[in-house]
């Protein structure tokens, strides 16, 4: 390669080394952190994310990037140099744009709304909240504003995480499966079967949870020498460099399956990012496509594969052998329709498989409103709750059940939720191919040989980096356009089979 | 205050959140991260200390320096800007005469040194650290060239710890101490009194120990919202910002003391750090006085309080409770004996006040000698053995419970041994004059009162910040000069009642 190329490589890699340097203190912050630290820890993810911030928008980076454009022959659009090349510009255009002031005082902004969200949370009482929440909507608003075209400044904060993804093909998308989904809903709540769910409702304890966990996410193939597995609040992984991915969960005594759910769907983003190419750590070659391509891999491992009967059928014996008193008498069929048995209910992370999108597409509404529609903060929870009354027939009872679930927001993540059903969509969509490359999946890993699997998607998604945007990536993986039906047949063949 | 000088303020605070940075992904490295991890964690944190050394050196920061030098008028030597003004000029000279260069190979080289050093502990293989020690000590002795007067190269390096010490003192001191110390171990040899320690053999669970470790620490004051304790290879004590002091210990199935100590050793140094004036934070008034005034306030928790009559009073009920079979019959005077009981042995954590300084003299011995007298790295190992078979009459099995027991070297800090050995005097000085205005100090901690003993060390030394020298300190404190025979007579006392 030309020397100019490389020296433009060299000082992303710097960036990302800065980057990553607040990615651990804010990890601390999330896991370890004393309560009395937090204001000093703002300061200093802020100034490491301004340093950032300000290096990749000086005269040099962007002398280096001119530079490298003027002496890279790009012949083929998908080759290393023109992957790279056009990532760092579109990073580069958009960091330009937005004035350091904002970047500090969203870091800022963001660490103090983060902390009021936890005491929010705690006491149920989202009025402790509402004020930082404002700040926040608003910094997120004027951060829209600087890269509106002419659609919505929604838009603008979906195309941070979803890059070329509409707003319209995500309205469209989203009331079709709306419709679908409150149908299925019907229909499961009419069928008037309902598995016995008596055995998950015992007392498990942490130790034998935290146990199973590592266990489960071991045999997916989550490697502990370059990782990590803690407890949080609010389920998250993060990667604070190329040998080192963090997930997080919590636990709670009376719930076998949250925590360890809450696991395997981190754990799966943290395969995505074990598996990208280290050798281009830093640079976009090295990164992932999109933040729904990184949710299919979480939600492939979380429901398409975690709730399967395979699964089941290696997640009992050992299950059984940590709880036995609790599971002795339960049998694969049991345990898999417990476990997939869907019924409306509060909380996303815990949502069944029918169910789950609603919950997205509730806060995707409310999003719109926050930002392009003038909703009041304050009726937040208000509209929050009516939209669970409409689509899923149910009323959150607090807060804490209700708009103050996620930790999202209270990062500025605004745009962010879509990524989650796009990223259902796309798993569905991989899924099929998978079951055409391999064969019959449920027969592969009902042994916990996980093993096809993980190369499968090791060699057509995480090894591929950031070459292909996640249409692109689907159609070349699957052969098909990006499309929502074959997540909808794939619900209605289950659940078909499940309620009769 | 005058303008130039708050911005030298500024600029200097600007440091310190720089290093306070990498204070983070260092504790993270040594207590949580995962293994392959370190190749990059390294690079950070030389990334970092490059940034900080490199402000700190910048035209802009001596012009800062010049400006608030000519601006102030200091009228108090003692006072806040004049102590500030002569730290801050002396760590700016110092520092400007050290190549980023050598900053960058010394992080590079101490984090790989570090590793290595673990793997030599852990196989007890001295050859697998030698490499690195090799160039280590000649990154120190280069380094120690740059600042050295008439004096040794060592003198130049202890210089960096406790400032304003000369090796004459230290030597002199040093062999005092080594005469006095030989021969009271020998008394107790001969006096033939050895008290029952079966029952501190057990076997007792590190998550009781855990327990116990918490609820001394918090006994003595040490504020959990404002700090940790975590687990780690060896005990340490480091803090990541104002109001953060993290420690962290290891644990012994069947040493109920090794950790215990080690905590209250770490939480003697947590105290301080979280005692010293906040308000000045990232300054040098905010900073502590010497790392032997640091270790005074842990050897003053550790043994001069940890091991007397009234502390043991106050532990024995509360390790009762948790280990009710192992302890059950013992009584407070057995403990006391028991825990005091004074015996050559291989490591230095684990020693007994008595033979605690003949650990620090072996070291600070061959310190001298592979800085100044040219000892091969090769012959460390035997040098050490033979000192140890000379001032304690034992001979080390093997190179773990010898000369790779102890993580310094492999971080570079060479000249920091005799911290301990002068902290020691220090604390037996600072403890002469606490019994003096306290009265009988184990009548007051006893029942677990420690908050007239904290009181008094925060009063006394915490809130002094750096205002004073070790030395001035002391004779601002006591009242008198600095010296070893309070210690001696302390020790000689003490030992003279355990042992008849």
């Amino acid at each position: 390669m030309n020397k100019s190329y490389d020296e433009l490589l060299e000082k992303c890699k710097k960036i990302e080394l800065i980057e990553k340097c607040s990615t651990l203190l804010a990890w601390d912050r999330d896991c370890y952190m004393p309560s009395n630290a937090y204001k000093y820890r703002g300061e200093q993810i802020e100034f490491l994310s301004s340093m950032a911030h300000r290096e990749l928008t000086s005269p040099e980076f962007e002398k280096a990037l001119q530079k490298a454009e003027q002496d890279t022959k790009v012949t083929d659009a998908y080759s290393t140099e023109a992957v790279n090349l056009k990532h760092i510009r579109r990073t580069f255009d958009r960091s330009k744009k937005i004035p350091e002031d904002l970047v500090k005082r969203m870091a800022v902004e963001t660490t103090a709304a983060n902390r009021k969200w936890i005491t929010a949370r705690k006491e149920g009482d989202f009025s402790i909240f509402a004020p930082n929440l404002e700040i926040v909507v608003n910094l997120c608003r004027e951060q829209a504003l600087i890269f509106k075209k002419d659609a919505s400044c929604y838009q603008a904060l979906v195309d941070i995480y979803e890059p070329e993804m509409s707003i319209e093909t995500l309205n469209d998308v989203f009331s079709y499966l709306k419709k679908e989904l409150v149908t299925l809903v019907d229909k499961i709540k009419n069928s008037g079967s309902k598995p016995d769910m008596a055995f998950l409702k015992n007392r498990f304890d942490v130790t034998g949870q935290a146990e199973l966990g590592v266990k489960v996410v071991k045999a997916m193939g989550f490697d502990f020498d370059s990782g990590r597995l803690d407890i949080t609040t609010h389920p998250f992984c993060t990667r604070p460099g190329p040998m080192d991915t963090r997930i997080a969960t919590r636990y709670s005594e009376d719930d076998l399956l949250s925590a360890l759910y809450g696991s395997i769907h981190e754990a799966g983003h943290g395969l995505y990012d074990q598996g990208l190419p280290r050798e281009h750590f830093g640079t976009p070659a090295g990164d992932f496509v999109s933040m729904g391509t990184h949710e299919s891999q979480s939600l492939m491992w979380e429901k398409v594969l975690g709730k399967s009967r395979g699964f089941i059928e290696f997640l009992l014996p050992l299950a059984k052998k940590l709880f036995p008193e609790q599971l002795g008498n339960t049998d694969i069929d049991s345990f898999y329709r417990a476990s997939n048995h869907s019924e409306p209910s509060f909380i996303r992370v815990e949502a069944d498989e029918v169910t789950y999108n609603l919950h997205i597409i509730a806060r995707f509404e409310i999003e719109q409103m926050l930002i392009d529609g003038g909703l009041d903060i304050k009726d937040v929870p208000e509209v929050w709750n009516s939209k669970y009354r409409e689509y899923l027939g149910i009323n959150p009872p607090d807060d804490r059940q209700g708009c103050l679930q996620d930790v999202h927001w209270s990062f500025g993540l605004f745009g962010y939720f879509p990524s989650y059903t796009l990223g259902y969509l796309y798993a569905a969509q991989f899924y099929n191919k998978m079951q055409m490359d391999l064969g019959d999946v449920d027969l592969i890993i009902k042994n916990g040989n996980f093993t096809p699997v993980l190369d499968w998607l090791r060699k057509n998604i995480h090894s591929k980096g950031k070459r292909y945007n996640s249409t692109e990536l689907i159609k070349k993986v699957t052969g098909s356009d990006f499309s929502a039906k074959p997540f909808v047949e794939y619900l209605n063949k289950k659940f078909g089979e499940i309620y009769s």
